[in-house]
């Protein structure tokens, strides 16, 4: 039975295995750094689709399918899937798996999607609800602008704290049993809001969740951040890092050395024109599910702590002048 | 453990005990045949709020804060808190969760989240992930309208088929200990989507999903319809359960007197202008928390099997001629 250490942290007693993993992107992410990390690239973000909406589906479909094949079996081998993305009504996910016939948890943790869909997964697998399950998540440059901020052929300006959704899904699949890295520990995220309404500052926004959620892994465990090789946020992007470092070290917690951001490692932000860095539920999929895991399996990485963030508003709560609630999950792996 | 009885549904080894629950109500809810099982109604539909996305997490808060009183205990001493609802980016959970300081999983399931919620909670509870867990959702008819079809002050024709979004909340804790009824199976739903492309025919979208998973149920478990005193979907309203009804008897699974809705049991069909019946998260939120589980304890009810529908459509695929992928989830309580 999974140990609970404290208010928000449960260690795990048989710690799932995550036995494959997959990572879809679109242009701007082909022409990023993560390029080689990738299972399935394209420069055409339409995935052959008719709108947007069904390329981003289109995308998470891919993600599941990779996943399976590397795990060489299908999907009828998957107790449960667990999906959710940012657009209404979690369309996305609803509509990528109606095929599948997996029974089905729809989530929603906006951008902290990778982080909640594992760690249920995780507390499943471990309390013996499930044998396997699968965890897909995804968002799509013009689907999120679109619905989020203005319509694309607006060609609105961005704000120096904006972050580039990126395009792109990613997919983890676990089990009970098999090889490779294993989730040890979940920290399940409070919602915390410091009063940030500005939209185009998501990182600010979120970065008291990330903080609120590190300090709660690193005091009810114990450990210092020197345990972790990598404590890898989801999508602080550059500001939301500085903001989340100088919190946690008024806290007596220093991550200057271990830290970084998957909103950081997927685009170059000198050249890509991202501003403050990548964001969006399949930024953390993708650099996690593609970039990360690799690490691990090569050997570079052995113990990351995975902490994917949410900025919980939507428009409407934006226009009625309500401040952003954001959270942040974490999820300890180790080979 | 829990046992796996087939490829949805989960027996559990330690059922959880709802030790506490609340229903809360507006206008049309005091009108209706179930006032007295409510734990608070108003008519006035704001809630004292300036908004109705406000008054709408203003009935999940006081839902949640009834049901803690009720168990005589504050929200810290819940483990997690379980929450979705019908709102763009799930902001009526999100929001109204924000002061409670409770580790949080979003959900979404649109109005099957009374289902998914408790289902989650009690797998997580039974796996030992959490020894408590509040399950908490909420609609509004003036935020669910002027979201999904019309503006308000538009007064659009409704359509026969129609049902009618309850402005209604409910919040169910769930204990590893205490007395009460108890959650013994889970039966996970699917997604379906047999072509219904109606947006005001919610009943017909959803029914293959309610039949999926029943099926399955009865299958798995292997008992018969009569072994509940009540099989009890969410938002089917009056088509909606004909189809259902039509649905299983094709499969050898007659559920005629065994079975009603929660859309049919909330409003006066024939004297509240309701059309179908009532819809929306806060139907089977409140007639669950309200007037079902008070049956149980007053032992009117001994077994039931409560089945809550999902609608997983967003207007934007409506407008993209997409059909409604829909979904169940099934969780058997008894005494």
């Amino acid at each position: 039975m999974a140990k609970r250490l404290g208010r928000q942290t449960v260690e795990l007693e048989n710690p799932p295995y995550i036995v494959a993993h997959a990572a879809v992107g679109g242009k701007k992410e082909q022409e990023g750094p993560l390029k080689r990390y990738f299972d399935h690239l394209t420069a055409d973000d339409t995935f052959g689709e008719k709108t947007w909406e069904k390329a981003e589906r289109q995308m998470q479909k891919l993600a599941l399918q990779i996943a399976l094949e590397k795990w060489g079996k299908d999907a009828q081998a998957l107790d449960y899937l667990l999906a959710g993305d940012l657009l209404n009504q979690c369309v996305s996910s609803s509509f990528a798996a109606r095929e599948t016939q997996v029974p089905f948890w729809g989530l929603y943790g906006a951008c902290s999607t990778m982080g909640e869909s594992i760690a249920l997964a995780s507390l499943l697998i471990d309390g013996g609800g499930a044998s396997t399950a699968g965890a897909v998540t995804s968002s799509h440059f013009c689907t999120a602008e679109r619905q989020y901020r203005t319509p694309l052929a607006y060609g609105g300006q961005r704000t120096p704290t904006a972050q580039w959704t990126a395009t792109a899904a990613g997919c983890s699949i676990l089990s009970k049993e098999g090889r490779g890295p294993r989730v040890t520990c979940v920290t399940t995220g409070k919602i915390v809001d410091k009063g940030i309404k500005d939209a185009n500052n998501m990182g600010a926004a979120m970065a008291p969740a990330a903080a609120d959620t590190l300090l709660a892994h690193f005091r009810e465990t114990g450990r210092e951040p020197g345990y972790y090789d990598l404590v890898v946020t989801g999508d602080l992007g550059q500001l939301g890092r500085e903001i989340l470092l100088e919190l946690t070290r008024e806290d007596g917690l220093d991550l200057e050395g271990c830290h970084n951001d998957c909103g950081l490692l997927l685009y170059d932000l000198a050249k890509q024109d991202v501003h403050c860095g990548g964001s969006g539920c399949g930024c953390a999929g993708s650099v996690f599910n593609g970039y990360l895991l690799r690490q691990m399996e090569e050997g570079t990485l052995k113990k990351i702590l995975l902490c994917p963030t949410g900025a919980l508003l939507s428009p409407t709560t934006t226009q009625q002048g309500e401040s952003i609630p954001s959270i942040a999950h974490a999820v300890a792996i180790e080979m």
